[in-house]
């Protein structure tokens, strides 16, 4: 009745002071880190192992045990063990009949087995609650105290009583334990710890994938037209002056990319007349990947921006400022200021600074723990409204850069228009629609429709 | 007997390894959303709707039935309806007794009723525990699975087991619960995902207002008289020139309006001879402000500091850098290095790269997951002695900078100072206060008042 | 029995809708401000006070009693007296039997008493159960409501049960508990509010020691040489000069600090044939601080790049691009570009630009917001990946920048090699060892060591 009791009230324990006793199966790297951990919060640990003898690296306050003797003595029990091994844990079915067991097992590839290990383990064991946990964190990172990486611990389980005894030792670790749902989510939870930034990896491809197109581009233009046509060799370029055209190219690009979707969504909801049918599945898709292409963008503008800072320091622009003025030393006179050309090199810089200033404050702005301090209007007020502000002085800061080449022929090589014209496309496309969009003809059915009003109601029962 | 201990334990739920039922009266768009996440952490939905026709955009696995068999099923009531039609409930008060009903409303404006939506529902059936949660969710955010603005849940309710019973699902969809009390706090939480941004307002408006009294000075200044008297037009000084003067004014002027309040703080503590009396309610806004002031300062400075460095890409600098060096080559001579002017233009930079250094790092810690991380000790040193420090290097890169022209006439035009000499007054004040603060005869008494002493006891009775 | 059942299950609480109440001990200033946020939460509170009159400053909700009439009235009594006036408590030990109470104490200094507050108190009333919670929070942060600094409140005591109920209410205040464990672990927590950065003790005096050594260096070599041998006054090189060359030789070696206790570790394990056991003390600690290091090390590399995108604002710089121009125009002819010149500065400028640019994201990850949203194998990822490449990155401009100068006689005045020969020894050596380490030979064994496998097994039995 008493052990009952202790059993159903989870964050209630008995009245005694002392922490259930945890066991642990397996003394390798993770059950000895994790063993140390519990010892250090309180709890007493019993290892179960093959070999009873004590070595120096077990906790010194663990005992160890005998697996079934060990298993005795906790209600909860983690098995740090491989996956390959957990078929010698089926002759003490009896012995772990009721017991929670914790499977902590990682594998070494995504999917590897049709099905989780902790699924596995419970086939294995039907009599026994099994938790999937502490798979995501780190034996060294628990040893060392240094938890620099996540604290989460994700927790899933069929039986919501055994979770709920995991969860409580998850938090008195000083770690934060995340309810993740049933044991199918386990799938999942030990997939967790083997991705490596999967929302990523579409945007870095395509920035990948267009700053060498981009870069080839630029190259061929200005390096290899320049040797061909003037016989001059300006190879050096490769290293600054072209990654300082690609850069400011690929963030407009994809800052445009980052509102894109959302004028494709207006466009489909207003030719639909309703909000209630999915979109398309790539444009899902790419609205849930536009806060990585913004940051990707952001980290294109800022090198832009150290790129152009350094030009001064450049052995080739001292070289070619000194030019210029002994040229005019030379000739005895010196040029009057050009009204116009101050007020272009002016007010394309201010544009310039006024649109980075705000990208860097959205940039600030989805930094995790600022975004948790929002709430969902300041969040779009930030993320919309001056978003497509930063769109526009970065859209303004090219037109007023490159204005002047439009129309010169030079800026034609081989008939190919230079790549600040082609980068000037997406970001204009994008300000002109929304442009429209926001024309009170179109932005109040617009409006109406984002709040359930439907054109042809048919489509919604 | 059972069920009655499956509510009472709502942390430690009933031994089956079931979650229970929830039900959610309504189908609109964040109906849906909710519905679709909990059925994916596990919990059976079942929807109450006037039509039972399953629509396509119901999720799969819920059950449509209509308001009173769905209600019967559940001991959770999610209302997911507008206020306007909470009326309709009335005559299911006696199926509805006893059940928590979480009430997801949010407003259009401000102080919209004269209750919250939340007591407004008790009221209409007092024999339910009404508990208010999730309005500040986003539905897109919460089907998408990208909740990047807040994970915050804010919760609040009469019956603290009803409210148990919800921050248990909120955990369990990946959310952090935030109990915020009884439910009178339900007109704060529905005013909350209303508010833009409440703290930063003042600040702003402050802000604002200094600049465009500062940019219109500088207009008058150094572009309208240089036209009347010098005949000269350099409007462009717009884009630039003007901006890079108002940024480090502003920013210099804001981060001394960080640290006046504590200033005065102090005096009337001295003066009042106790801590023990309420500092007057404009002070107290005040110091509530002073972070908001000092990141807007930061964002200041950064402007200063970008529009300082492209300088020599204008084309109005490289013009002037031109003229100075071809009239010294016309004029055949050399001028040498004058070691006066290399010491303070130099040493300007220097300070003010200092000053700026410290102000981010003031930034950095200011980010909430860095100031999470610090105590209360580590924080104030941070603050407050680095802050200081910043401050007193930005004094004096502003000092140095314009100290040879307070006296020069030139710097006083139509008889008014030079901007960066009004700029001083504000951080010159602050620095003499505090130098004088930090005398012993005056620190050890302030030290005193702050520990509890009092010069005249009577206050505190 | 209702008494009891509704302390047992501390996280669903009696049915009455009420909060318990919840009686403070001492009016002073944590006191009132902890008795005003409870009352706000819905708390129900009463001071027990030696002078029942109440005065203005007392939360007006509250009710003042006498200490036994006041414990009397509630379960969870909170001491916010100062310990030296802890032994008045001992007569109210009949009263205060089987109570909660709560240590919210703070010293003057670490480690002031031999055994932590709490634990003084449990001792002098060992039939009350105490609970150390809130000495980390700030009365001021509290009354205001701007938590800006943490909202962590760590808590540990003896008893489990009343642990919970102190949790919930620090739940209730909106504040985040952290089970801390058993009372032992009060010495710890009472400590770490007067704790100052300890983890960047060491890094900091490191990095200030080498920093003052290089300074010295540098104004020995450049100044004082050049005063002596070439009779020239540089002395404004101290305030940008030398600190650009110190700051960027910080930077290197600081960041190659943070690789060299991983090599060593690797050398160690490959050398003992097992990771079995410990590594020295120093290498422990060392691995312990590389964080900190780092970050160091991006504040010198920053300082490094302000430092140098400043230079062409410097007189000193303007003067000397002048004077080169103005003696090839006196000359009355042009220089030709110089190809590998500009090669040169072009890719040392490149290189440096991305090896700052990777540092950027290194440090943008370690922010805690950030690193709790990736995985481990992600942070590892960025953390040691990309670190490895900034450091290549950075090397290299260091290599390309003061290559030329190596054999150079002139770079060794007073037979003392240039300040960045220095700068280069660690990293290259840290890279040179790494190179060797990802050899298959090598690597090969080190993997298996690090799964587990052990060359010599006698040593982990």
């Amino acid at each position: 009745m008493n052990k009952n009791s202790s059993n159903t009230m989870a964050l209630a324990p008995n009245t005694s002071n002392k922490r259930e006793t945890v066991c642990i199966f397996g003394t390798g790297d993770f059950g000895r880190a994790l063993g140390h951990k519990m010892i250090q919060s309180g709890y007493p640990v019993v290892y179960g192992s093959r070999s009873t003898q004590i070595s120096n690296l077990i906790p010194k306050d663990a005992e160890v045990l005998g697996h079934t003797e060990a298993a005795q003595k906790a209600a909860i029990i983690i098995i740090a063990i491989q996956r390959q091994h957990y078929n010698f844990l089926t002759p003490l079915a009896e012995v772990l009949r009721g017991k929670v067991l914790v499977d902590i097992s990682n594998n070494l590839k995504l999917n590897q087995y049709p099905e989780s290990n902790a699924e596995y383990l419970a086939q294995l064991l039907p009599g026994s609650k099994v938790v999937k946990a502490f798979n995501t964190v780190s034996a060294w990172a628990l040893q060392s105290g240094t938890l620099d990486a996540s604290r989460q611990v994700f927790v899933c389980g069929d039986d919501v009583e055994a979770k709920q005894m995991v969860m409580n030792i998850v938090r008195a670790l000083g770690l934060t334990p995340l309810d993740k749902g049933s044991l199918l989510a386990a799938q999942e939870i030990e997939n967790y710890p083997l991705q490596l930034f999967p929302m990523w990896r579409f945007p870095i491809f395509l920035s990948l994938g267009l700053t060498a197109f981009f870069f080839f581009y630029c190259v061929a233009l200005d390096i290899i037209y320049t040797y061909i046509y003037e016989n001059k060799n300006v190879s050096f370029f490769i290293a600054i002056t072209i990654p300082n055209r690609v850069c400011p190219v690929m963030a407009l690009i994809l800052l445009a990319l980052v509102y894109l979707p959302g004028i494709f969504a207006a466009i489909i909801q207003l030719y639909r007349g309703t909000k209630y049918r999915r979109f398309p599945d790539w444009l899902d898709k790419w609205m849930l990947c536009r806060k990585q292409l913004g940051l990707i963008a952001l980290a294109f503008a800022s090198l832009h921006v150290v790129f152009t800072l350094v030009t001064p320091m450049r052995a080739f622009a001292s070289w070619r400022a000194g030019k210029g003025i002994i040229s005019q030393a030379l000739n005895n006179k010196t040029e009057p200021l050009n009204h116009t050309n101050a007020w272009l090199s002016d007010s394309y810089l201010a544009l310039g600074i006024l649109g980075y200033f705000l990208f860097v404050l959205l940039g600030i702005t989805s930094l995790p723990s600022v975004s948790n301090n929002v709430n969902w209007r300041e969040f779009r007020f930030v993320q919309s409204k001056l978003g497509y502000l930063a769109l526009i002085f970065c859209t303004a800061h090219t037109l007023v850069y490159g204005g002047k080449w439009f129309l010169s022929p030079s800026a034609y090589k081989w008939y190919l228009p230079n790549i600040y014209i082609l980068s000037l496309i997406v970001p204009c496309a994008v300000l002109v629609v929304k442009f429209v969009l926001i024309f009170p003809c179109v932005d109040k059915p617009l409006t109406q429709i984002r709040q359930g009003w439907e054109r042809n109601p048919k489509y919604s029962k």
